[in-house]
């Protein structure tokens, strides 16, 4: 049996392996194989790990003889030996997995001090101070890691040496001290272990391999895993990197920093970081010294500088991607510790994309693939100027996108009134109810101290499109006290502050900000994007503006045009109301004649916008109260007429009667603009009975067209086909529109399409009026129009029904509003408010599914409706047009679903055309690897996509 | 090729192929097999009719050739010569399908009557008018059937005859003016088709046997296929039956008569009929004559009866069922012409079917099948009392089931008003519209002119229970002259009537009723069925007296047993509302300790009630809310409240500030029981401020607690969740009541039901809670409780998710209400108010998706969860307790996709109960015959059943 090789040198380590070298040493193989400075060194394979833990936590057999032999190599190389006191040789000790996870072990450095090695590394350094400051360094972190000895006994020790001798800084401590230090750091870790500190370096070594192995399996780290939903085949165990060490801190000709391969901020192609001369990485820690920018070094160390630029090429060339390193120089050579992909805000990662396929680097597919898009949406909101270099003072959960400042208030009532000042203002509360919404009304942007992202505050101001920063624990409030702090920070009321409701950030006073805007460079990504996307992107959009940005924002048509924002307008209004409360079929035909050219005109505009491309127009949906005033608004306001009738009916004196008259009413009685109230009318008790018969009425009708549960009642088609004449003037007005346009020689394109069909009866009776119409208007115009003819799936029974309907449709749109309340039986406005935080906080629902797609329940309902309906008609062309088509994970799963197109709101346009790419991206990926497109579960006759 | 035989004999048919020779052919054939007195004669078969068509309506080659033969062996047998003068022969010739249809041909009597064979009739009876009344007859039915003259034109004629005798009825003319009627008749015909009347008895027959034919396809015939879906499997084509005639007017030894061999109204074992002497079946019609009862004949013609007593015998002996037959008794000779199935009411099947199996005469199976669930249903109402013989004045569409009598009202208003002094009402209108809601609640029963089965009275009427006639078309209302008319009846208002909505008639006056009652030989019968029966009957009981008459009704546990109808007693109201206003913890746990001991001696009384048998006890389902005054309620309580004090603040004199108190206000400050208030106080202004300022809390509460949409809001195990006081005080009331009952050495078997459920998480939950609370009540008994855990499936999402909801629920129970209400997005109080009935009158849905189980849309969703959630768990128990529970087709439905039990109310048990065993029945069928239990659709997955 052939034994397996667990340890390898970085020279003969593959470096696209990272399953088995894990990210951080291929990244040192790769660096080693391109000839760049690497400090010699090996790895021991994550293979290694899960042999350790299969053999119930003991090293595999043969591990520590390969080590022996890679250490002699070393040795060999750099001319040190391990454990001697005269040329010592030391190593850090480092975890990496296939993925980075934070949680798992930190770095030990200096291994191998003892006693004996201290000697020589004060020899070679002549630095008493340096050297024992790196052994008690070393002694606390391997007790703690290696020893599980609590680091708060250290700590204690250290606090009293520093006590002692009036130190404010570890740095304060000289060279005695810290010996003083090391000795009774090596006394504490005997008492706890009831064994003297390992001075073998060779156990020291053995001890370090196995603690890294261990915190693969520590609490933090399977926490992670769960958390981000690491699969075993994503990383499995870790690799443990042992490197040779070296020090920046040996001199005015050494120094240590990190660096970017371009601007992390901006993207521009410079390099970019920080050093620091003569120090080690923990200086910089310290916070006694800053570094200093690396384009400094230019000067300072000439050569050194143009030695980075050469990495950064080639580090650039290797990897095909911005790289973040970190380097160290000792005694004037040269060293590259780490490297990895570096971390960019959206719009460097935008810039760079954009340049590095100039430049030969990737393509245009991995360029697009690099843009996530959660993160394009940091550039469709307000936020924080990227020059500004401020730090944060606290940071909360990212919990509803956008950058916002104001003077800081502690509750929603004072909020109101200093924000009808003219004030901007900043909701600040440990966390928020349904009766603090005036103050969001208020607000620039809302902060909290508890709560997650789905807690009131979070979904109420993603709901207004407020930024929001929750959960921010730092934050200490005081609502009486009227002030709140953060550590010893202190904001009063009426303070400025900031909040980045994108990065959940937190500053102190007003910081500059920037608008949204679409570069050049994001346009030709999403140019790019919409090349590589095979699944439609579409706009939801109301009115002519909306169409015109739309196409701008790069929508192949509209998805969903609303015809009751056009209901809504000013002067359609009155018109809207005097249709419903038409007493006869004449007066209604009458109000209905007169919105026709209205529509139409609406319609001319936005087909005009869209021309060569579909429009798809939504008969009337809500139900026809909805455009009345409230019935409690008008028995308020009945109320006081009959009042104030009944008052000055038996009273001679004006001001007498006054009396009786509910004060709130006085000043009210102004802004009732319908009522014809002037005081010498009520002098002479002419008060207008008329008036108030009027009013009666009206509310006689509003209140029979109540609804116990408007959302599942009088609306949509059922409102079509009980009121026949209104859907047939929309029917009318839309193609008379794209007639008028056609004779023009434009090419329109319109569909019509009917809410909240449950059946196919109600489609049919629809699909014989639009034909009536069509014929028609196309004699009266002489043009052919084509059009499209669908149906919104919103309703359950429609999904039931598929197979049908799609015998009558053209196509289909999924509106996921209201059927994730239909499938939920959740009302949007009452979960939201009531009981869906606590929902999300109890785990019960991972995500608000008004946010985010519920593929579970409402993906399945859709997955079974597309395969019925496309066996009726193979060729059905399906969208989806709720809140959902601008959502990326649920972009995505429309994608695998094969949706044909996601129609979303218009600001969303650029974030639904990259993921939509991305989902293809994702697709080919899957195709090359003959990977299924999800899991399958077995409560599904179909494959499921999650 | 062998030629197909299309005529035959009586003798010759098999009388099982009813198929082949049509239900009156087959029962011809059969009666002549046993030996009993059927005139001879000859069927030409529905093979022969479908030829027909097929031969663009040319009659089949060597038909006519048949008949002639079949004619000849008749002639032989009779005696007689077809188209003799001397010793004529005369047939009767009838269509017959396989399935009974009004709407094809009427009879042809005397065919073969002719210039020539008038003679030998004159002659045999010596009767000349009999004679030429015949021959008159036989012209116009015969010129109006097969030779398409208009019948108008033929009553002209006589019309004119009976002007100028001065004849009252036709039998007041006499043989010289019926011999002058058929010669204008043969000139009527001559004149109108162009040809003279065909004197050639031969072409007679073969053009009655092609009218017969054409009358398949007519135009009512053809509807009359497709309103009761008769499909070409059921019946194909329409046989001719060519009889012999017999007459039973030739004398006193001559009669006619029909009868049943039991009685149709009671059951009872005894012959049952009419007849007349010297009379053919159209005297009858005449309407001068009145039969006789058949009794009479024991004197009148007693070999005769002795005769039928026998037929009777031999009649039922032979068909398992009971006959109702046609005969005529012909100079002392007894025929029978024809028998089928008799029509009987749902008492006379109950007792027939009792006794028959008694007899041997079927067994227990047809027994229950022969009564159907609906007709069944008659017996749960109160009816018109069935020894009433009056007829009904009219008849509409048995709407709402159920007799009732009142003073006929035409109004609301004035049903409101007379109902308020007492008085029983019938509301009568034209139609009912939503406004008309408080004449519903006044009305004994209501009956309209217009609109079918699901207008606005049927659902409204059905809902509250009352008795409804709907679309009664002969009535003409004038509700200005506040009268109704059915053809010349003047019904005025206050004018008593009856209606019976289980059969849709109307009756003048105030018939007399029965109450419904279950007699003992129904019990038998529904004793049969659950013999018969594999799927479970429970009942929907929420009360211990409920749950008596549950068990006594058959109920095999409780299925739905809802707690919140205990919360609203009038005892517990104030503390659950206490509950729910409650500003802290500490005093909502107050109040629900006062309802766990009112909770738990409920429990108690019902599982006693229900001992061995298994309870499914509901956790609190509606929005709190619900259980407090609504706000406009409150909102009105308190405006008078503040009305008030502000009125009095500023007056001293009471009798002045009384005037600017709203009149209304005045009467209604008595009912308000919770305000203290007293015209002393209000007189020394002592008005109590804490009052208001409690309402006014309270109306802050109730508005918070508002929502949108109720339906879809914070109810079931959201709010279980969010206030989990609550289901753990319900929980432990189940598991305490079990305990010591248990304790007392009871059978008691719990089961546990989570309503509104869309996530697995919130059963577990509820779950966890569930083991918590079982631990600690089990180690406070020291009792073992066994118990069930469920789950509602009512919200869509849980049909998606049923898989993963089996893993933690040992049942499903499908609440059918509200998952009706989510699948179609119909709330169901606005639905039936506000556009269902139009739905159904447009024909976009067939039936009120409330009451008939919409198996399309909602059965399907059902069957998706059934097949998910046995995937999991093969044997879950899976159970409905929506209304569906108790409606016939839907119970058919929910035993063909495997429910394990239905729960009704339980008024309805008797009816799931048959319907269940009816099921079985038709399943037995379906295997015996190894056809699929419905049809296939190739839109669903699996088999889909309707």
């Amino acid at each position: 049996m052939k034994s397996t090789k667990y340890v390898y040198l970085f020279e003969e380590a593959d470096g696209t392996n990272k399953k088995l070298f894990g990210g951080k040493g291929a990244g040192l193989a790769e660096m080693t194989h391109m000839g760049l400075p690497v400090p010699p060194g090996f790895i021991v394979t994550t293979e290694a790990c899960l042999r350790y833990f299969e053999n119930r936590k003991r090293l595999p057999k043969g591990l520590m003889e390969e080590v022996q032999e890679n250490l002699k190599k070393i040795e060999e190389k750099t001319g040190k030996v391990f454990g001697s006191s005269q040329n010592p040789l030391f190593f850090s000790v480092r975890s990496g997995a296939a993925l980075s996870m934070p949680g798992m072990m930190d770095t030990i450095l200096n291994l191998g001090l003892n006693d004996e090695t201290i000697e020589g590394l004060i020899q070679i350094t002549s630095d008493g101070r340096f050297a024992y400051d790196a052994y008690r360094r070393f002694i606390q972190l391997f007790g703690k890691i290696a020893l599980g000895v609590e680091e708060k006994e250290f700590d204690q020790i250290l606090n009293r040496m520093k006590e002692k001798e009036k130190a404010v800084y570890d740095t304060d401590l000289d060279a005695d001290s810290l010996k003083d230090v090391c000795e009774q750091y090596l006394g504490l870790i005997r008492r706890k272990t009831g064994t003297p500190f390992p001075e073998d370096p060779m156990i020291q070594l053995r001890l370090a391999i196995e603690a890294v192995f261990k915190s693969w399996m520590g609490k933090r780290a399977v926490d992670y895993r769960r958390e981000f939903n690491i699969t075993p085949e994503m990383a499995n165990g870790t690799a443990v990197n042992v490197c040779t060490m070296v020090f920046g801190n040996m001199g005015f000709d050494s120094a240590t920093g990190v660096a970017f391969t371009r601007d992390p901020a901006t993207g521009e192609n410079i390099l970019y970081g920080e050093y620091l001369v003569n120090a080690q990485g923990e200086d910089v820690v310290a916070g006694i010294r800053t570094p200093k920018p690396i384009q400094e070094m230019k000067k300072e160390m000439p050569k050194i500088y143009r030695e980075l630029e050469r990495v950064r090429r080639v580090l650039e060339e290797h990897f095909h991607e911005v790289q973040d390193f970190e380097f160290t120089v000792e005694k004037g050579t040269l060293y590259i510790l780490q490297t990895r992909n570096g971390k960019m805000n959206a719009q460097a990662i935008v810039r760079t994309s954009k340049e590095m396929v100039a430049e030969k680097l990737f393509d245009k597919e991995k360029a697009v693939s690099r843009l996530k898009p959660n993160e394009l949406e940091q550039l469709l909101h307000k936020r924080i100027d990227p020059n500004f270099k401020g730090k944060p003072v606290a940071m909360g959960l990212a919990a509803s996108p956008g950058a916002a400042s104001g003077k800081a208030i502690f509750d929603a009532d004072e909020a109101e009134r200093v924000g009808k000042l003219g004030h901007r203002v900043i909701l600040v509360r440990e966390e928020t109810k349904p009766e603090d919404i005036h103050g969001f009304f208020a607000a620039q942007g809302i902060l909290t101290s508890r709560g997650g992202k789905t807690s009131h505050a979070a979904v109420v101001a993603r709901g207004m499109g407020k930024p929001c920063v929750s959960g921010c624990e730092e934050l200490h409030i005081d609502p009486k006290g009227r002030e709140a702090t953060i550590r010893n920070i202190h904001i009063k009321e009426g303070d400025f502050i900031t909040i980045d409701g994108s990065r959940g950030e937190v500053y102190l006073g007003e910081v500059p900000t920037v608008d949204p805007e679409i570069s050049g460079d994001l346009l030709t990504l999403l140019r790019w994007a919409d090349e590589i996307r095979t699944m439609g992107v579409r706009a939801n959009a109301d009115t002519p503006e909306d169409a015109v940005k739309a196409r701008q924002l790069g929508a192949e048509g509209i998805g969903l045009c609303r015809t009751e924002r056009m209901f809504n307008a000013v002067d359609r209004l009155p018109i809207v109301r005097e249709m419903i409360l038409a007493g006869s079929k004449e007066k209604r035909a009458e109000a209905i004649a007169k919105l026709l050219p209205l529509q139409k005109g609406d319609f001319k505009l936005i087909f005009r916008a869209m021309e060569g491309l579909p429009v798809t127009v939504r008969l009337l949906d809500p139900p026809l109260h909805e455009f009345l005033p409230s019935a409690e608004e008008l028995a308020s306001e009945l109320r006081k007429l009959e009042e104030m009738e009944r008052a000055f009916s038996s009273m001679e004196n004006i001001s007498e009667a006054m009396k009786f008259v509910d004060p709130s009413f006085r000043e009210s009685l102004k802004p009732l603009e319908h009522m014809v109230v002037d005081l010498n009318e009520i002098k002479e008790k002419r008060l207008d009975r008329k008036l108030i018969r009027k009013q009666q009425e009206t509310f006689r009708k509003v209140k029979e067209m109540m609804e116990v549960n408007p959302m599942l009642g009088h609306r949509g088609v059922r409102l079509g086909i009980t009121y026949p004449e209104i859907y047939r003037m929309q029917i009318q007005a839309i193609l008379e529109a794209a007639a008028e346009l056609i004779k023009e020689g434009l090419d329109i394109q319109p569909e019509i399409m009917v809410p909240q069909v449950c059946t196919a009866q109600e489609l049919k009776w629809v699909y014989q009026l639009v034909k009536k119409i069509q014929k028609e208007v196309e004699s009266q115009y002489q043009v052919k129009i084509p059009f499209k003819f669908g149906t919104m799936i919103e309703v359950v029974r429609a999904c039931m029904r598929a197979g049908r309907l799609a015998e009558v449709a053209d196509f289909f749109s999924f509106g996921t509003n209201d059927l994730t309340q239909a499938t939920f039986s959740f009302s949007r406005e009452d979960a939201e408010n009531k009981f869906l935080p606590l929902y999300n906080e109890r785990k019960i629902l991972q995500d608000n599914p008004f946010e985010v797609l519920d593929v579970k329940g409402v993906g399945r309902l859709m997955m079974i409706t597309i395969e019925w309906g496309r066996r009726t008609k193979p060729d059905l062309k399906i969208g989806i047009c709720g809140e959902h088509g601008g959502h990326p994970e649920s972009v995505i799963f429309c994608h695998n679903i094969g949706i044909s197109y996601v129609s979303c709101s218009v600001p969303r346009l650029p974030v639904a055309r990259l993921a939509a790419a991305h989902a293809r991206l994702q697709e080919k990926e899957r195709e090359k690897e003959k990977r299924p497109p999800g899991k399958f579960d077995p409560d599904y006759p179909f494959t499921v996509f999650f």
